[in-house]
This record gives structure tokens, C-alpha cells and sequence, in this order.
């Protein structure tokens, strides 16, 4: 299907233009591991402009050849890329200014600067400041552009992201800012919207009159890891719920945006957090639940507690397994729980969207005796990007017996080309100038609002003993069951998706 | 999922009884290629009533290996198994019930007969008046039974069938007599009712609201073949669309039954056949359009023309090809038109039913410059079995381009057990007395009666050098496209799931 322009919206996309990416916490590990390769594979993949440079920028005295050295690169990359030690003094900054000066007359390059924040959040205002002060950062009415790129997480509740935005603010403008939330280039994310919008079939049915109830589940078999530092401070509703599982759902439930302009679709993710029922945490069943795991098997490996891992306080509060009740009081949703959870060191790895549609009324194939499973259908997100769509069928043979079947599309299947990388695709948007895919201020900030009674609850009201209360490596706490209502007794069985798309 | 008996339906078989199969025309074709070997594997997947016999009944001398040398049988089938040299005469007849006492005591058999008629079509009158006559048929009152089973075609025309319904009336009751439809049996014919009422999320998109419009489709690659002393005088509206296709449209289009049992599903399909808007004969564009093949090619083989073929008048006016837009004037359908066709000689074989849903709306992704295209389910009938459901997707990588992509669910994938044969199904169903997949009179009159002003219309208007319309090894007439509305200009490319469910 080829694209025509319209207007500018998410099929509209202008050509990159030549730029320069600059990238802060360029020594680091996450530039290391995904900001470069990712970078490689667009000029790979003839998706970068013609002219660009990308300024890795630390502190530690780097060779380029070194920080290229994790991964495959096209060839005539390294020519695109290079290394400045230099910190976020003035001085520092100033030497940072000069180079893109200079880079600008000798390449022939615009002054469009992306700056990518690949560096710890307490630094973020920071730098964002020391550009500022610098002069590093164009107004809207310049013909080149400046643009930030941030990385979760964006504060750690409603006072200090509401804080953050305001220190960006004073430096940037709103559209100015790319907030990545990296589940938003997952492929079966984004077609989350494709799927709604561009089937006739699926419209009609997605509201409170067919749908019984949503799961967002992600499971992860990983533990802490070397995040310790980070982790234990912050804990797993920080860290997956309040944007990864609160971004999925938004664009599960937002109404039809009216324009594919990202402030269009932006808005409508905007009014589903508005329209999030308080959190009511005196409520019988609760509306929220954690976990932390004790230790347990991995693979057959035996792996440590959570409390017994190196940088983690003890008898820590922190909970690694975290699981919600919403709802969303608008016509389409009123009375649909919305499920969502997360956890770590689960017994597998996966996150999966789940539409429960109601069960058939008692009458016919449903009847006394029989029970017709419930229609689902399921958008696989990771680690294979699939959707299910799980029906009742006639078994072959003689008599009316029935089965549970599905019908599955496989990214992997029907396509040749590979899913693209999150990281490619949320990179060139954010070279590009496509906000469609990256976090408003008020979503992060309704976001924040909605889960702060719980976190401030949950810091309050230690676990003690009553922690850890899953084993490494099972289902996580039975305490999960007790938040559903309305007749469910059992979350999902989330493992069936494991085979399919593999 | 099991089977718990509640009233008499679908779900609830009883066990078949103890009985007599005794089968008319067994020296035939049919009885050898096709009844024969289902009921040999009937048994070998113990199927079968613990005592059964099988009579074959013909006038040639015979030896019963002979009639069971075309297929493999299970061990001790034979035993099973005979041939009764005997005619339809007072005296023939009397020597079958002679037999079937002698059966009866010898082998300790309950007097329950089923009488298959694998004979012409004009001989089952006789065959039924010399059973009644000469005292083989049992009223319903008696513990024992008497049924009959016939094969299409049940008349040539509405007159014809009436009368052939009053003659079986006459000797049997209505529900002693089984019709075969043997697409009633294929699994993906049975499906279609699954599929509509054990699952929530189609039931309420089933419906003029949702649905533009639906195709159901014969394609085959045979000519006329060694049929012609039948065909030539029939064609393919009564051979093809008076029976099979109007049974598939009853099955997609009727309302959901009380109960599924035979006598409320067949009252659906009665109602389907009550509102079918008469045919207009004199509309533009026309309801109906026929055709004949030329010569061509299949499979790379050079193949004769209709007319030049062995036993086909000269000149002859038979149509190999009719294609038909009928109305169902009921809420649900209300100006939805549904198209049908069927040829011979086309370039591939299948049939198949497209449910085309409506358009999108022009705004998001199928505004200006784009062409959403419309989701489409197909149940694949034949050669494979299987459902696809044809939706858009995004494609993976950068912008949000989309494809027409499809979930597929195939019988040989998902189950096991292979399909059954039809004729498995269907001769168990009257084995046990389950008439659900069998027509009733009310429903082959009705369909008579909606094609009698076509079938005379036709044979008054002779195409003489308008045919042949078509080559052998094409897609049929171009005239096909002529009763198309609704903005459609072509149909559905059937070919596209032929690779699908392989």
C-alpha cells in the first residue's frame, strides 16, 4: 500500500533531515548496547539522511573504535561517528557547542541537534539546564531544530515528575521533547491502533457491551539483575506499570482519535488516564496487589531471593511483582475490570494484551452441561509479536462436539522483512520530528497521579515477613487472584501463548 | 469437552441401534466408490451399532467380493456384508423381506431398515411404493423403524419435486425419509454453525449492519465427464445451486435456532427460503447469468467444448455456469446482496463462502490516498477445510504502512482426527436418526420454487451461438460481473485461498 501526504500524521512523514545526534552517556551501556547498533542499522537500512554525525559524549577518555566494538556496522559508519570527552560544566558544554560549530562548517551540517539523555534521570534537568545556559538550544521560530530525547524514568511519583517536566520546560518547548517509552515501538504495540482502527470487524465489538475483561500482563524470567542501585529505590510498579502497562492500555482503550496527528492519538491516550477511577485502596477485593520473590529455580538454575542479592536493603520493602485492578469510568468501558501485572522471575517471559469477550448466553452450543470458552483475543508483544484470536470450532467427525482453536497471525509468518527494533524505530521518529510514539507531559503526569496513593501506601505499609511470597521461577503470589471480580477466579493462562509465533 | 445429554439434539446422539442397511443400486457406482467404503469405516472406527448387516440390492449377478474389491476393509466386514440378486417387483420385493426375516432370526437382528436408494432418481417412487406395497415400511408406532434415504436430485423442478414428495409421502413418513445433501455433511459446512453461535464475537456483527455482502462460490476443474445422458438435461442450477449452495446460504444467513434439534434448525432454514425475494427477470442489472464452455485448456491438457462432448445434444443449451444475486428481505438481510455461482471447466477447484464485511469509514488510516481494504472471513468448503479471517495490519518497520494480512485456522492443522468424509457423517446420521444435516421436503420445495421462473426462463430462451461463453481453464463467463451492485465490480478472487489449509 503505498503512502500519499495528506496531512502530517503518522503515514505523513516528512524525509529525515541532515542532523547531528548527540549523545550523552555515550560511554555508557545502553548506548553501547542499543543507541548505536540501532543507529547502524538505520544507515543499514538507508533510513538515515544523507548527512548526519552522531557526537558520543562521556566522560571517561574513549576511543570510538572501542565504543563500536559491541556490534556489527555497516560500512562508512564510523566516518558518521564520533567521540567527545567533555562534561556538563559550562566549560564543558561550551567545547561540546564548539565541536558541533565546527562539525557544522566542515560536514556541511544544519544546526539540527538531537540530544540524547543515555545518562542516569537525576541528571536529566542538568544537562537539559546546561544546554539551556549554553545556547545549545533553538526556539521553535529557527529554521534548524533542537530536540531532547529522555529515558524512563521520568521522576518517581507525581511531585517529582511533575518537577521534571517543569525543569525540562524552562528549556525546552513541549514539542521539543521525546520521552521514549520503548514498548511504544514494539511492533504489535503499534499495531495495537492498526488493528483497532483499520478493521471493520473489530470496531463494533470493542466496548463494555462485548467485552467482559482486559488482561496487560508482563512476565519476566530475569531477576535484578546488576540494578540494585536503581531497583530497590524505585520497584516494579515505577519501573513497568506506571508506563510500559499504562501506555499499552491506552491505546487499547482510547477512543478513534480524530486526525493520526500525534496530539491526536496523544489526547486520546490522555482522556483514558482522566477517566481512570481513583484508586480506592480501602476496597474489598483490593484493587492492587505485590510480590516479591523468594529464591527458586530459573531454568533449572538455582537463583538467590530478592533480599539476598548484593545492593539490595535488607528486609527490603521493595516489591518485584506488582498486580492492578482499573477501570475506566467512560461509556465505552464502565464495568469492565481492566487487569494488569507485572512481575519478575516468573516462570516465563512474555507480555501479552488479553480481550476476555463475554460468555455466551446459556442457550444452544453454550447449554446445560456444555461450556463454550469465552472468545479471546490476544496481542503477543514479546519476546514474538503476534495476535491470536482464540475461537470455538467444531471438532472433525461425528457429533457436535466443540474445541477451543485459534486463528494466529505471526509477524514472522507474513512478513519478510523483521520486525524493526524498538530502539530503530523510536530513533529515526525522534530524527524525523514524529512525536507519535513518545510520552506527552500529561500522560506521564496523569499517570503519576493515578498510582500515587499506591506507592505512598505501599512505602508506608512494610511487607516484612509477609515478603518474599513467591518462589523464583512460579506463577507469582497467590495474592494475584484476589483482586479479580465478576466471577473470575483465575488470571488468564498466559503460558498457552508461549508456542505460538515462535 | 464432553457431551452431556439434555433433550433430544445435536449434542444429544443416541447410541445407534441394531439394524439393516439395505442399499438399492448396490451393484452402482456409488454404492462401490463411496457408500460401501464409508460404512467400512464406520465400523473400523467403531462407529457402527454392535449388529449391523448390510444388503446390497441389485439386479446383476454378484459376487460380494467383488462389490469390496475397491476399497480396503476392515477385518471381519465382510461378514458384514451381501449381495441380494433381486428386483423391484412385487416378487423381488418379496424375496428381500424373505431375506431380511431370515437376517433377522439368523443374526439376531431387530427389524430396524434403512433403505439407501443409490438408484436414479426416477426409479425412487417405484422403489418406495413396492417397499410400502409389499409391507417393508413400519408405521412410527412400532418399537422398530423404517427409514429411507435419497440422493439428489429431488425433482427437476418445482412440479417435478412435489410430486416425487407426495409419492415418498405416500409410503413413508416425513420423518422416515432422509435426503442427502453431502455438503450438509463436510466439516466446514457444519462449522458455519459453530462458528455463528459459539462464538461471541461474530453473532452481532452478523448482520446488514456490518456485512456488504456475501459470495458463496463452486469452482470445478470436470467438464461434464462421463455424466452427460444426466446433465445435458438438467444443468447446473438444479445440479449445483438448487440444493448445495442454497443449503450453504441457509446455514450462513438463517436466524439462530430455539434448540438445535433437526426440526428447529431446519425451520431456520425454511424461513431463510420464505423471504428470498422472487426473482425479477426483467431487472437491470439481471439476477441471474449463465454460461457454457468452449474448448481449452486444464492442467496443460486440451480439453473438448461442452457441445463437442459424447452424449451432449447438439447445439446444446445447457448451462455449465449460472451465477445468481439473490435478496433475503428479513431485518437482518435487508440489502445485503448475496452472490452465488457455479461452473465446470473453471481454471482451479474450490468452494468456498466470503463474507465481505463493510468499508471503513474514509477517515484514519483508509482516508485520502488510501485503500483499507475490507475484512473478509472465508470458509474454505472444499478441496481443504479450514476458516480464514482477512484483516489489515501494519507493516513491520518504519511508518505505519499497511498490509492485508490473514488468521487462519485449518482443520488438518488443528485436529488430529482428519475430517470425516461426508458420506461417514451423513450415512451415521441415519443410522441413528439424526436428520439435522438432511433436507426436509419444505426445504427443497421452497428452493424449487424461488429458481422455477430461471429454470423456464432459460429453457425458453435458447443461447444457441452465445455459447459457448467460456474456455475450459478460465474463470467462467465474463457475463458473471453483470449482476454485481453495490459499487463491486468484480468477485472475490477465490483463487487467493486455494495455497491456504494445504
Amino acid at each position: 500500500m503505498s503512502s500519499m501526504p495528506n496531512s502530517p500524521n503518522i503515514f505523513n512523514r516528512p524525509a529525515p533531515e541532515d542532523c547531528i545526534i548527540v549523545i550523552f552517556g555515550g560511554s555508557g551501556d545502553l548506548a553501547k548496547r542499543k543507541l548505536f547498533p540501532a543507529l547502524g542499522n538505520l544507515k543499514f537500512k538507508k533510513h538515515m539522511p544523507k548527512n548526519f554525525q552522531i557526537v558520543a559524549v562521556g566522560r571517561k577518555p574513549m576511543e570510538s573504535k572501542e565504543l563500536l566494538s559491541m556490534s556489527d556496522y555497516p560500512s562508512g559508519f564510523s566516518e558518521h561517528f564520533e567521540y567527545l570527552q567533555t562534561d556538563y560544566t559550562p566549560e564543558g558544554i561550551a567545547k561540546l557547542k564548539e565541536r558541533l560549530e565546527v562539525l557544522g562548517t566542515e560536514k556541511k551540517l544544519p544546526a539540527n541537534h538531537l540530544f540524547y539523555l543515555a545518562i542516569p534521570p537525576d541528571g536529566y534537568a542538568d544537562v537539559a539546564m546546561a544546554l539551556r545556559d549554553g545556547g545549545l538550544i533553538q526556539s521553535l521560530d529557527q529554521k534548524t531544530w533542537s530536540r531532547i530525547v529522555v529515558e524512563k524514568p521520568y521522576g518517581s511519583d507525581l511531585a517529582t515528575s511533575v518537577q521534571l517536566n517543569k525543569n525540562l520546560l524552562s528549556c525546552f518547548d513541549e514539542s521539543q521533547i521525546y520521552r521514549i517509552d520503548h514498548y511504544l515501538g514494539k511492533e504489535a504495540v503499534q499495531n495495537l491502533m492498526v488493528f483497532r482502527f483499520a478493521n471493520s470487524v473489530f470496531e463494533p465489538i470493542w466496548n463494555k457491551n462485548y467485552i467482559d475483561n482486559i488482561q496487560i500482563s508482563n512476565s519476566e524470567l530475569l531477576g535484578n539483575e546488576d540494578r540494585a542501585a536503581y531497583f530497590d529505590s524505585s520497584g516494579l510498579l515505577r519501573d513497568m506499570l506506571q508506563n510500559h502497562l499504562m501506555q499499552i492500555l491506552c491505546l487499547v482503550t482510547m477512543e478513534p482519535p480524530v486526525t493520526l496527528t500525534a496530539d491526536a492519538i496523544r489526547g486520546e491516550k490522555v482522556k483514558v488516564l482522566q477517566c481512570l477511577r481513583p484508586l480506592d485502596l480501602q476496597l474489598e477485593p483490593p484493587v492492587a496487589v505485590r510480590g516479591q520473590y523468594g529464591k527458586g529455580k530459573i531454568n533449572d538454575k538455582d537463583v538467590l531471593g530478592y533480599r539476598e542479592e548484593k545492593g539490595v536493603k535488607q528486609g527490603s520493602n521493595t516489591e518485584t511483582f506488582a498486580a492492578m485492578r482499573l477501570n475506566i469510568d467512560n461509556f465505552r468501558w464502565a464495568d469492565v475490570p481492566i487487569y494488569i501485572r507485572s512481575g519478575k522471575r516468573l516462570g516465563r517471559k512474555g507480555a501479552e494484551v488479553v480481550i476476555t469477550f463475554k460468555q455466551l448466553p446459556r442457550i444452544l452450543f453454550n447449554s446445560a452441561g456444555h461450556n463454550v470458552a469465552q472468545n479471546r483475543i490476544c496481542f503477543k508483544i514479546q519476546p514474538t509479536e503476534g495476535i491470536m484470536l482464540e475461537l470455538t470450532s467444531k471438532n472433525p467427525g461425528q457429533s457436535f462436539e466443540l474445541s477451543d482453536t485459534s486463528m494466529n497471525f505471526c509477524y514472522n509468518d507474513q512478513f519478510d522483512t523483521s520486525a524493526a527494533d524498538a530502539y530503530e524505530r523510536l530513533l529515526l521518529d525522534a530524527v524525523i520530528g514524529d512525536p507519535t510514539l513518545f510520552v506527552r507531559s500529561d500522560e506521564t503526569e496523569l499517570s503519576w497521579a493515578y498510582l500515587d496513593p499506591l506507592i505512598k501506601h505501599w512505602e508506608k505499609t512494610t511487607m516484612g515477613k509477609r515478603f518474599p511470597n513467591y518462589d523464583s521461577g512460579q506463577n507469582g503470589p497467590d495474592a494475584q487472584n484476589d483482586i479479580l471480580i465478576n466471577g473470575l477466579r483465575r488470571w488468564v493462562d498466559f503460558s498457552k501463548y508461549d508456542n505460538i509465533c515462535t
